[in-house]
Order: structure tokens, then sequence, then C-alpha cells
């Protein structure tokens, strides 16, 4: 484990400023911004997710004698060492409120510093916020497609076991109601919840046992997972007992919609009219909507959250769109861009904002040189960092409020789960007419 | 960062453990598998990787004031509180070797010791070895495929930072040459290269400025980078500016397989025979197989190795697979599954070898109730840990061994990058006959 992230790093991010240090260009004034060029097939639109994580790395980003030892083993010389440790980060930083909805080229992050200090956080800004709001732009369409019922978060086990508590919060981000990551708990106060696994029925010698030992344990309100054996006398033997008063039964295999059915009569005839039903097993978006009709009362989903459901990461890039001419403070910015066949990107700094109409519906994002005002237009770069200091503390709960204003914004099509084109345009002026639609 | 990875784990492995201690069932002696049902659509083998990590972990698996003030948080009682205060894992664990290939239904990892212990570990041992033997099975076809030219780990931007590390740890296990992960050096000893971006060619006034900063810092045997404007133009500045003793030049966009005949040619023309081609660009097995016949003397890999090329999670799952029938060490110890539709378990300790031909060649993976010995047969399941002391300590080197003997041994078949079978088939029996080829 790391005390500071900034070995989290590309070698190439140190080997370009020790270039830039001994050519004299590492303190042109610069600026890089992060965006998607597509979200991934079909998706109607992304969330940045990550942001609070990746302030608390920016302002513990410091190369000590550890490090430093590393960067010379690495071949790094000693000027861009000595110069290294005394690195603090003093430029400025905008971005995407955490939790707000993204569309191609939205500029989600723009840092503004010498080259030496903006270059060095590339790696980090884009292992952050392309890991978390992958995560979070799948699990959006999860909570959109559970139509209220209580989404869990449980895929800790099927990735890395960080990138496990980054799922959970950014999960979390986007209307998860609870994951089963302890740590997620300790780290970012989200709640967790859990009851048993198959394991411990088959620990005991009978499946009434194992429900008998849970109850004695965690009280007449637990889940029993009633799929080991037979999955309607496992509902029968649930009830007798833990009594009508029973919290819940999980569902981990079968055919869910066919089972929850038959395990919702069976409950209501044994008069557990209360009693909910949890169902888990490969669930995604997909199978989330396929079981709306089904008397289902929460899902726990696991792989597809935590691999983004077929997109794991983001996407997003970094780039430099402009920088000074000189290293005087005051010189003035240049636009620049690769301009080679392949990955083209729009030279100089963007601003963004968001153009609804009448009814308050989002219809465009605008991606554009020159900042836009009026009505029906709202701004989304917000400033996260000024002088070197962040001046935003994680906030989970704000980015969960940003996100369901900003999703409750969208045209209704966003929230479709078929394959379509991004929910809004971006356009690069605001003179620029909408696409038909 | 977690110093102790204790809290990486799902709520549910503590709430087993807190009615198990209540019922007096805790203590049985059981027996846990790991093992991956199937390998993902069409691969041919899957990689064991992460053991070390997960070895360095449990060793540090503590629940120390920190931890159980978290675990009264989330509401688990003080009995198994104080329990857990003097956890130590005191059992024995056998794996197959870090790097070997393994198969469906392989028991890659085995646990044995008092339920209460055992399932503790089921969340970490899942997350470390699912997100290692993702990316190493992956990174192990493509270096099948660049056919002995160096593959350099290169997507540490692409997923959480963390993952990062443990990602560019996988791939070297399977024959990279090296990452551009600074931590992975730091913390694995792996090699780590690295040289420039677009970013630090448009940060100068000209390409040529940007080459000459470089060439100056790094030296002439550097990589430049020569696609930021236009890619032969920058072949030849490069060349001008460093000499025909240029190390390498990288493409990072355009189509690579002409783009490095004309480069090659180019570079030829100019007198920098020596100068090598290394590309880059959202490369995969499959592109890397397409560049076979292209003059490319390297391939830089980054999303497709950390994001397991399709294939994120390698789908591995922790169960009971045996268990005492009293808390008694000598009581003995009976097989147990699941029964249920779907996700069927096979109960009963497992014993794993794998079988060769007279030339050598695997011919089948023996998972079978008893050992199996004899002229041919190779065990796979090696001590880890025993009686709670970890036995083996990380060893990259002799994991890098494991893999090129474990793939050698294999079917010429099983490098193939078209979909197929399972390269060898998993007979639960030494007398099963092998199934038709």
């Amino acid at each position: 484990m790391t005390a500071s992230p900034a070995l989290l790093t590309d070698h190439y991010e140190l080997t370009m400023l020790q270039a830039a240090l001994r050519a004299g260009t590492a303190h042109r004034r610069s600026v890089f911004e992060v965006f998607a060029r597509r979200l991934p097939p079909g998706r109607r639109y992304g969330v940045v997710a990550g942001t609070g994580r990746l302030l608390e790395a920016v302002a513990r980003f410091r190369f000590g004698p550890d490090e430093l030892a590393q960067l010379e083993r690495a071949g790094i010389d000693r000027e861009t060492r000595d110069w290294l440790a005394d690195y603090r980060f003093s430029g400025d930083v905008w971005g995407y409120a955490e939790g707000e909805c993204f569309f191609p080229g939205s500029p989600v992050l723009v840092v503004e510093a010498p080259f030496a200090e903006a270059v060095l956080l590339e790696t980090l800004v884009l292992s952050v916020l392309n890991h978390d709001s992958a995560v979070a732009s799948a699990a959006s369409r999860m909570t959109c497609a559970s139509s209220g019922r209580p989404c869990i978060e449980m895929g800790s086990r099927r990735t890395h076991e960080e990138a496990a508590v980054a799922a959970a919060r950014a999960a979390y981000v986007v209307g998860f109601a609870a994951t089963s990551n302890l740590e997620a708990g300790r780290r970012h106060g989200i709640p967790t919840t859990g009851t048993s696994a198959h394991a411990f029925t088959l620990l005991h010698d009978t499946e009434r046992e194992a429900f008998a030992a849970q109850v004695a344990a965690l009280g007449t309100g637990t889940t029993l997972l009633v799929d080991t054996y037979d999955t309607l006398r496992g509902v029968r033997t649930a009830v007798e007992v833990a009594g009508p008063g029973l919290g819940a039964v999980r569902l981990d295999s079968g055919d869910l919609a066919i089972l929850a059915h038959e395990v919702r009569a069976e409950l209501d005839r044994l008069g557990a009219t209360g009693t909910r039903i949890v169902v888990t097993s490969d669930l995604d978006e997909y199978a989330i909507a396929a079981l709306a009709a089904a008397p289902v009362d929460g899902y726990g989903v696991g792989t597809r959250l935590v691999t983004g459901s077929g997109a794991p990461t983001a996407g997003m890039v970094y780039k430099l769109v402009a920088r000074a001419t000189s290293d005087d403070p005051a010189a003035p910015l240049v636009p620049v861009a690769k301009r080679s066949a392949g990955k083209p990107s729009v030279g100089g700094r963007k601003h963004a904002a968001r153009r609804y109409d009448a009814a308050g519906t989002a219809v465009a994002e605008l991606v554009t040189p020159s900042a836009v005002a009026g009505d029906g237009v709202r701004d989304l770069l917000v400033p996260l960092v000024r002088g070197g200091e962040v001046l935003a503390r994680e906030d989970l709960e704000a980015a969960r409020a940003v996100h369901r204003r900003s999703l409750g914004e969208l045209p209704r099509e966003a929230k479709q789960l078929s394959e379509g084109d991004a929910a809004l345009p971006t356009l690069s002026s605001p003179d620029q007419p909408l696409p038909e639609g």
C-alpha cells in the first residue's frame, strides 16, 4: 500500500518532465483537458465519478525519499529528482461535479498549471476517472432499470480488491442503496449489508439448522438464502424457523422471474406477506429490467457492475489543448492539437454548459471556446482546486443529489436500455442548430 | 490505503462467522476450493496469477482496533469481534503455482481450516485471483501472438490505480518485458520504461525542438514519438536530430501495418537500420498477430490488457466442498455441494494432476477424488501455507519460468487465437477415456 500515490504514474511522465526541465520548457503554463471521444457502443450518457477520490489523491501527491529512490533506480536524473522533492501542485482544476452526466467531448476535468506540474497528474487522473466513471455509468443504467427498487453492490470478489472499494463508491454515487464491501463502509461511510452464502447452509447438517443458527444470531429480520437444495422447500423451512415476520429470502440461481412468482405465492400462502424477495445471480441492467414485472423487492449486483457491464473503462484521455509560448507566467496561451491521422483532438481551452428547453429538459451539451451564459443554460465546470488548494472535500450525498438532478434533466430516451446515440448532441458553438431528432 | 486487508471483505463473511460462532459450528474443519466453472468464450486456457500477492495479504490479514470499530458500526456482535481480535489464519493452503495454466474445474487454490478462519478469506482470495488471473490469461495470448517480440504493459490509465500495479505484475508473470507503471517497479521490481507523449511535442514550438529536447535529456537511444503531425516527416526529423543511432520510433495512430513498412523503409533509407519501431494504439492479441508480418520490433499494450481483452474477471468461485461433522478436529470430513438448479458444484476434496503423452505434451487435467501418481503425470497442487505459516514468498522470475514451462507443454492448438474449446479436457477419473479429438 502506498502512502503517496505519486508512483501510480507512467514512467514517461517523468522522462517528459526531465527533458522539459533541461530544455527550459517545463514551466510553460499549460491547459490539459480530460474527455471521452465517444461513449461505449449504444450508451446514451456517461456519469463522472471518482472526482472526490482524485482530489484526495492529488492532495497527497508527493515525492518522498522512497519515491525518489525508485526514480533514481528508474534512471531519472538528479536535477529532476531535486525538483520533485519540492513538488506541490500549485495550479487550478475545474471539473464536472461528481455524479454529473457527460457526453462525447465533454471536458469533464480541466487542469491549468505549469506543464511540469500538470503532466505528472495525467496517469492518476485517468486511472481514477476512467475506472470510477465506467462503473458509475453502468450502475446508473441499473438503478434506472430497477425503477426504485433498491440495488445492492456485491461485486468485490470479481475485481481487484482496491478497485472493489472504488466500485462500491461509484455505485453509491448513482443511487445504489448499499454495498457488501466493508472497507467501503469504513472509508466512505457507505451502508454495508450481507447475511449468508451457500457455504453457511452446507456447513450445517440440515438447512433447518443453518436457518435456525442465522436467525438466532441475526434476528428474524435477516435474509435467508433459500436455494441451496430445493427452493420452495427452503422457503417453507425459512418461514417455519423465522416465523411470518422473516425479513427476506434471497434467490441466487434458477429462472429468477418464474421463481420469484412461485416464492411470492408460497410466502403469501404461509402468511409471510411482508417478507421481501431479494435476487442475485449475474444480474445486469437488462436482467434487472426483465424482472420489472416479477415480485422482486431488491437486486444484488456483482460481476456486471464492477466490470462496467461490458465497458470496464470510460475511455477518457488527458490532452494538452493549450500552452504558453514561453515560461513567462504572463505569456499568452496558444491552442495545440495532434494533427496526424487518427485520434484527432480539438485544440484550445473549452467551456462547457448544458442548454435546456422551456420545460427544463436538457437539449444540448455546449463545448465552446467562449463561455455561454443566459437563460436556459447551466455552466458545468465547477472549481475544484485553486492555486493548489483543494476546494472540495468528498461528499457522496451531494454527488448522489447531483446525479439525481442531472439524470432527471435528460430527455426521457436517455434512460432507455436499447442501443442508441448519445442523449444530447455536443455542440461546439451556441449558434449551431440542434441535429434533427 | 489499508494497512490490514481484513476489511476488503464482504459483509456476509462476518455475519456467517457470527452465526456460526453462536451455533457452535464455526470450528468445523472445512475445505474450500477455488475454481472456474468455465473459461471465457473461445479461450483455450487460463493462467493463475496473483498467488504471491494473495499470500502476502493473508499474512497481513488482521483485525485491529480500527477494523473492529468498523465491524461494530456494521452491527457485528461483541463475541464475534472478540474472536476476531485474535484472528490468525492457522490452516493450510495448496494451490497451482503462480504462472501455471488452468482449465475449467481446476482447483487452483484449496484452503483447509476451521470454517471461521477459511470463510473470512473468501472475498480477498477471489478478488486477487479473479483480477490477476484475468489479466494474465489475456496477456499470455498477447505474448504468444507477439512471437518473441517484446511486449510492454502500459494500461495504467485505463484501470483503477491499484489494479494497474497488479495488472503490470500479472503481465510480467506471462512474459511481458516491462511496464510503464512506476509503482510496479518499486513494489515488484518489474522493469519500467517510457519516453514521451504527444503533449511533449505539442509543448514545444516545433517537433524538431521537442525531439532535440528529448535526445538532449535521454540520449540518442531514446524512443521518439513521430506521429504528432506528419509521420514520415517526423521520422526524417527524428533521424536528423538523433542521427542514425536513434534507438526507436513509436507509432501511436493510423494503419500500423502500412505505416510500419513505410517507416521502416524511410529509416533504412536514412541509414537508421538499427532504429527499432515500437507500436501502440489499442492493441490486443488479434492486432498483435495481424502485425506479425510488419517490421515491428515491440508492442505497447494498454486498455485491452488491463481489461482482460473482453474478459475482465476470471470467473473463479470459492466453494465449500467438504466439512467435518463436528468441531472435533478428528471428526471426519463429509463432501458437500449445492444441489438446486443452476451453478452446480461437485462435492468433496479434489486432487489435481496433469497427464502427458510420451512426447511430453499435456493431454488431460485430472481433477480426482484421490491423488494420481505415476509416470506421465505431474501433481499440480503445491503447498503454499502450512499451519498458518506462508511457505512461499513472491518470486516473479520463478512464476515466469512456471508459465513458460506450462505453456510449452500444452498442445499446439492452445496457442491459437481462434475460438475453440479448452486445450485440455478436465477428467474426474484417471480411467476416464480422453474425448475424441
